[in-house]
């Protein structure tokens, strides 16, 4: 009876490419096939690693061959993606163009309700600075109404909503105006810098919401505790995440994947949304892999070092960075069992 | 203690890459990232779908920036691969520079015999026709003394030998010049076209060898059911699970990770080989997976028709091609137990 296999749902991932190491698509195509989706993955990028490291090489995709790559799928009638998630694109005609795809996919599928979802993360900067061109903010500002997920950091968030978060009550205030004025369904801040009288020392928080159906937002947190390293392609492997876990938690409510954007009856409460559910799983897994990244880095380090032979240099500060930096990398096929089935719990509280 | 903690190996993938589909790195990459290798994936080029649909959109990487990427690499000492896998690469240019990587990590680990494991993939055609470029035959001979593992079909093995191979004798002839000439530790062909007298119907074959030490042949055959579907990416899931497999029969026999090339005491019989016993094990995992691809085929078909709308038209022989070519891409995530732990058996005989 091959109907009832279970089929594997198909998302299209959109992100950069790296030879070496675990950024932008090599950690969103790994993290969605481990987690059973058919992936179709579109890089937009091809570099050597990434650019933490200060110094690389490669090739960017220009706005046409992205275009002309979708083009190519459609005409052999591979467009069938149950999703999308869209991450690093290089420059505002590539954003456009990204665009693009998910502007068609939701009209090719305008009459079927839920079918198509897109998790937009608006990767721009971090800390109070743009790493993109400055256009790239309004390519991104005009495709917000087409996403149904978004997922800026803090900073990202202030360039899109035009207000200046300094504490919780300006974060809500950003939120409804992503809700209110650029109808975004499901958003996710996935990190914030300000510091809240309940906050626990070295932890870190995530904030969540998914609007009622008069674009109200319901907002919940979860807090978790942070490692101190700087990993890179962490915004990658929650975005990968979430879209298997967002899909999960909605399929875990009867009727919930047929209805537009996969939005939860006004009744729900923050707390048991199933983006709330998502997020929660998410982070669990998250923490599992960072933890076992830190904790396997002096044995990469000395690997790496002991590779290096007569250049292996521990006092050239060069050299410790692009070892350290490898270290750094996530730690993901060693933690297939994190990232499908963590054991770790963190809970969404209301705000 | 973090020197306890095992690392996952190390391993270079140069291949082709598709967005939508599998075949190339997009097989490569997650079986061995799902068998827990590192995986440094190197795109020879971006193409929208396989050759296969009989159209496509996308680009290719010259040379220059294959060796360009390989240079970043280098530069942030990222290039401490402990096996290497060449698959697709298009152009004679292209091989010679992927050659050359190679050929650098053999000359940066001289002095540690078995540290580094090339498995090259010497695409070039089948059926007795070459699909690409003449010129590229001689660069892969030219690369022949610097590889571990060799993996031609018998098309691909007569190009290399320059023996014309009909029979089991032609075929075995062709392998021991493959030793001597050429200087290749490991050779298995792939598939083989001709029929011998104790070959059951609708069986395939893998013929393989480990050289001795005197480069005489030690040649051992596997047998399998055939399925009946053309495939595309078999021979890039072959290339990534024996790459994986070579490792691990070879890491049971005490000291043998350590000799040059890997090569087995001169006494161990052909069928007592761990390429033999890394070859059954990657027939038992292909078969598991093409036999569930096969089966999901028809459930596929029908997602994409359904997914066609106006377009649906069944007695159009060129859409019937697409979603067919769709339907037979490997069904690798749905099937991770059958590439990590088959259960079918295979078993080598001695020719």
């Amino acid at each position: 009876m091959s109907s009832e296999l279970q089929l594997a749902p198909r998302v299209l991932a959109v992100a950069s490419h790296v030879v070496s190491g675990n950024v932008g698509n090599k950690v969103a195509v790994f993290v969605l096939q481990s987690l059973g989706f058919d992936v179709a993955a579109l890089n937009t990028v091809q570099f050597s690693n990434h650019t933490g490291y200060r110094q690389w090489t490669g090739t960017r995709a220009t706005a046409q061959e992205i275009t002309d790559l979708y083009a190519g799928l459609k005409q052999s009638y591979l467009d069938d993606f149950d999703m999308m998630l869209s991450g690093y694109i290089p420059g505002a005609e590539g954003v456009t163009a990204v665009g693009n795809i998910a502007k068609g996919l939701k009209e090719k599928f305008r009459d079927v309700p839920g079918k198509f979802f897109w998790v937009l993360d608006p990767v721009m900067g971090d800390n109070g600075k743009l790493y993109v061109a400055p256009e790239v903010v309004p390519a991104y500002k005009a495709l917000l109404p087409y996403a149904d997920l978004i997922l800026p950091n803090q900073f990202e968030a202030e360039q899109l909503s035009d207000v200046k978060i300094v504490d919780m009550a300006s974060l809500t205030q950003a939120i409804q105006v992503l809700h209110e004025k650029f109808r975004i369904p499901h958003i996710i801040i996935t990190s914030v810098s300000f510091t809240t009288p309940d906050h626990p020392p070295s932890h870190l928080s995530v904030i969540g919401s998914t609007m009622t159906s008069d674009r109200r937002a319901r907002t919940f947190k979860i807090t978790f505790p942070s490692i101190d390293c700087y990993f890179c392609g962490t915004g990658d492997m929650f975005g990968a995440l979430i879209t298997s876990r967002v899909r999960e938690a909605v399929e875990a409510v009867p009727g919930l994947t047929a209805r537009e954007s996969w939005l939860s009856d006004d009744d729900v409460a923050a707390t048991e949304l199933p983006l709330a559910r998502a997020a929660e799983k998410v982070l669990a897994s998250m923490h599992e892999v960072l933890a076992k990244t830190r904790e396997a880095m002096p044995a990469v380090m000395d690997r790496t070092w002991a590779s290096m032979g007569a250049d292996a240099d521990r006092g050239d500060e060069k050299k410790a960075h692009y070892v350290k930096s490898k270290a750094a990398e996530l730690q993901l096929v060693t933690n297939l069992d994190s990232l499908r089935s963590p054991t770790t719990t963190f809970s969404a509280t209301k705000i």
